[in-house]
């Protein structure tokens, strides 16, 4: 029971479900579902598929991640990012506006869905980790840029098509010259109206009286106020006879179930981009998820938001719509506005419903633009330049990687830019840890720490040399420390011991193993002793299953202090002599601690 | 000047050159030229190429490389796995046997020079470390099984080919019924004299009074005897027209200087190969020099190593040779003999070269039986299962990419062997660190160390929780530490302070800060103090660029000792009541520090 539970999240929180929540919640669902009616048409749009495909994304979805999901707040549906990454898929294998363009949209969503049920059962979701957050900026920014450009000729009434912002800006510098002048009325206006009303709607509201609350929420139904006066102004002014694109007929009632037929030669192209999409909506839904489970001391489960995203997915797939996610925007309004539980998406999956039943008919004459314009206006807000100066100056590898994703997304598409953004910014992490951190260590006078030579004016003996290594030991590295080591003992004609210092050094692996074998018998060949320190318990652990210690020429000291003063003792037992401390020159320029 | 000298060592070394290390380098190269004749010839045909080939490796690369290499000990030619992946490389492209058979292994050997150079110039040495000790170990292992495999065909004197093991198992199976036994007795009586040799060739001469160092380097010449023994058997009992498979004409003379034609179809086909070979025979090479060279406390420079291996194959590929590299069990046998300097290697080639010009008539009467026994007992000593079990007692995960290496590289060839190993070894690595080993820490009583509360009894105080991570923060362990920090947020009711400790955190990227600032944020919605403690100093720099510090909610203390006990102050201030130390409850059974 505990585990059904656990899969099926309903069962726990459906029986303790109050009068008080649902009211809350119904408030919230009203709320996000009149947000949701323009953005599930808008991105129905984006994905170059029927106005109609986003209303049915957004009932099913909604419905059975209400049973699935762990998270209370979070709205799914169809999201801009998205649904630029299907019209992209699905642009490779279909026409766009054919039957089979929105078969591969259903079978995209099944497959998505899919996979992320095989992630969730087989607790596989850090593999989203492997996106990095520069990379993840990066991706969103660029392909907001795509998103507003290629909406830029509903807005100016042109026919144009494009994946990569070349293609799209070719496509309409060719058609630019003659723009449907209505249309760009249109476009233009609404534009101004969503911007003023999102960057100024809330002070304007507030000035009027209205409480905090209510100004935020109502500044949010901008783009249902546009829909709303567009038709209008199309209706009475009889605007589509003047060339103004808009939706048209639009089918009423429900969609109905279907199992796309099975393709395999279809299910192998789109393999790569439903494995994309399915990572790229994990990783924004479940950041939007955790933060908003935070602010109320609550949790989420990733493996199970895992299962509630696939299977609101294979609801897509399976009732006339596309792939879905969790909404970043609209979740953080449909919390704000009090949901309470997973009830409050059902039910806004209940009002898009309603919607599809009896709201259609109403939909024919919405211009194309005023839908361009409320994307436009959405992604905008995405695009963050500005973090790529921040993470330059945190981080130069970070922004390598951020830069390299913005310019592959625009230049190559959004599948080659998320692909070489991961691998640019794993092989970055494993370039810095394969040159790790050391540092050559003499004691601090009067003290029992040990810093940096170059740093500090330590005191050190010729004949004992230490170096720290601030890294893991892994293959990587493995060389790179049999390197520094005969560097070091090199340059040390006097030395005796060598003492390799591991208080960061969290793992050894087989390679490094073998590393730290050969540094011994060169050592041992060379006549030098050679002492570990300060290692970590499980290190241990691991290093007394093998020979090592066995071989080890030296002794393993649970302290440098230990280390140095034992190695010193034996130093001056056999000779007698005076094996002086000599204060290292400490470099004028250099970094390490 | 000096950098003149850092990429032409030679004149480094030649103006101190003396008439002592004249004699030790000529008779160290007098016995590594008696060792390499048999190599050469028996490595050519394992390439598929016409045994000159092998000679041929053998001039010009030995040469070039005693002036651009730092090694003083490496003997450079041909090696039992570059010559099979070579075979696996060009059989893909070309027929063996043809003419552009021969020239797409010269192709294979320039382009291959052309990349380690273009390695070395820009110092990209280090992404050889990227393929593990364990991939290594388990690459040559199964690469020795199918080198054996594949030469049983000399061995029954049948024809039959094959790249992967089941290729060649099947290729020997169908021909097995017929073997010419003439061919048989030779190859099993060769196969068990050199076994023989090899492992009590050195007890019996000892046996028979010679010194130690003489018996070691006169048990190497096993192949040398077999070879001429050989030669006289099949000339005395004209065994050729008995089915003997014999080298036949070699042509006489040394390689005149060629440059293939440069075929871009080809090129792009050898291109994945000509990387893989390049960074295994560096490998290969650098790991015997560095050991040898640590012996006498000399060293190598790795760079300039990836110079000299280029400049060799270079030259390889000009002189109607193949790809080369440093051999293991040769330039031991240079070392022993007591290789004073680089010209040892450049005699040795000289040698070689008076082979090619005097000796190839003798050559004639040479049954491939022989060349085959020499590669398989050559081989055979390569092949390490036992260090699957040890590496499988050190690291399950190192233990799994040498099985994956194993298992591909028998079932689907070298390369994807290769690549399967590197792309399995880096992806565990990966995982691993994106789990990180983190500890909630309590005081040990009376002392001011901080230790994990499962393995210790520890003092700790519900109001103040401690948790230590034992890994640096990067992008893969990010959400990993979110989450951790949930899950102990969420146990611990009465939490006021969180400190996360960082004494192995080397890095912290821009991921990772992003984390650290949502956690923050979480912490401060619910009302909990974030505190980090000792921090190290290169990562304490990186945070001092950004906002983090200033919208900390608590502090950075340089000690845990400090952090707990100036939070457990500021609890005991505004409540005046008293926040115990309550004895941690340890687990029975647990891991960690």
């Amino acid at each position: 029971m505990t585990d059904l539970k656990r899969y099926i999240p309903i069962l726990e929180w459906a029986p303790r479900y109050t009068r008080q929540a649902f009211g809350d919640d119904l408030v919230a669902a009203a709320i996000v579902t009149i947000m949701l009616i323009p953005q599930s048409l808008a991105y129905a749009l984006l994905a170059g598929l029927p106005v109609e495909a986003g209303l049915y994304a957004s009932i099913m979805p909604l419905l059975v991640y209400s049973v699935f999901g762990t998270s209370r707040s979070l709205a799914v549906g169809p999201v801009a990012v998205v649904s630029l990454m299907t019209a992209a898929a699905i642009g490779d294998v279909a026409q766009a506006g054919t039957a089979s363009y929105w078969e591969a949209a259903l079978m995209l969503a099944l497959m998505s869905g899919g996979f992320l049920l095989v992630l969730g059962v087989l607790h596989l979701g850090f593999l989203a980790n492997f996106i990095s957050h520069p990379v993840i900026s990066g991706f969103i920014t660029a392909s907001a840029i795509i998103i507003a450009m290629s909406q830029m000729r509903h807005i100016l009434g042109v026919e144009a098509q494009g994946q990569t912002l070349f293609e799209v800006l070719l496509g309409l510098l060719e058609k630019i010259t003659a723009p449907n002048f209505a249309t760009l009325a249109i476009g233009i206006s609404t534009i101004g109206f969503l911007a003023v009303t999102r960057l100024r709607g809330k002070q304007v509201l507030r000035s009027f009286g209205l409480a905090e609350r209510s100004a935020d929420v109502l500044a949010k139904a901008g783009p249902i106020l546009a829909v709303a006066a567009s038709i209008l102004v199309v209706a009475l002014f009889g605007l589509e006879a003047r060339g103004v694109a808009v939706v048209g007929d639009v089918p009423s009632g429900l969609p109905s179930l279907t199992f796309p037929s099975f393709d395999l030669e279809l299910a192998r192209q789109l393999l790569a981009p439903a494995v994309l999409i399915s990572l790229i909506g994990f990783v924004e839904s479940i950041s939007v998820a955790q933060t908003l489970a935070a602010k109320k001391r609550q949790s989420i489960d990733p493996d199970q938001e895992l299962i509630g995203l696939g299977v609101a997915n294979v609801a897509a797939g399976m009732s006339g719509g596309y792939p879905v996610t969790g909404g970043f925007a609209r979740s953080v309004v449909n919390f704000d506005a009090g949901a309470n539980t997973q009830a409050a998406g059902a039910f806004a999956g209940i009002g898009i419903a309603l919607a599809a039943l009896f709201l259609t008919p109403v939909l024919y004459n919405l211009p194309k633009a005023v839908l361009a314009a409320t994307i436009i206006v959405a992604v905008l807000s995405l695009v963050d330049l500005a973090a790529l100066g921040r993470t330059w100056r945190f981080s130069r590898g970070d922004a390598v990687a951020m830069v390299a994703t913005i310019a592959t997304t625009l230049g190559l598409g959004v599948e080659i830019g998320i692909i070489t953004g991961v691998a640019v910014s794993i092989g970055l992490h494993l370039f810095r840890s394969s040159r790790p951190h050391t540092a050559v260590v003499g004691r601090m006078p009067g003290t029992e720490h040990f810093r940096n030579i170059k740093r500090h004016d330590v005191e050190i003996c010729s004949e004992v040399v230490t170096l720290r290594i601030d890294e893991s030991l892994y293959f990587a590295n493995a060389r790179f420390l049999e390197e520094e080591v005969s560097e070091l003992v090199e340059a040390s004609p006097n030395i005796k011991h060598f003492i390799l210092m591991c208080p960061a050094v969290n793992t050894v692996d087989a390679s490094a193993l073998e590393s730290l074998e050969l540094i011994n018998a060169r050592l041992k060949d060379a006549g030098i002793t050679f002492h570990l320190s300060e290692v970590k318990g499980p290190v241990m652990d691991r290093l007394k299953r093998t020979n090592f210690l066995d071989d080890l020429t030296g002794r393993v000291f649970l302290s440098q202090h230990q280390a140095e003063k034992e190695t010193r003792a034996c130093l001056d037992a056999p000779s007698g002599s005076d094996t002086p401390l000599v204060a290292a020159q400490k470099a004028s320029s250099s970094t390490g601690t």
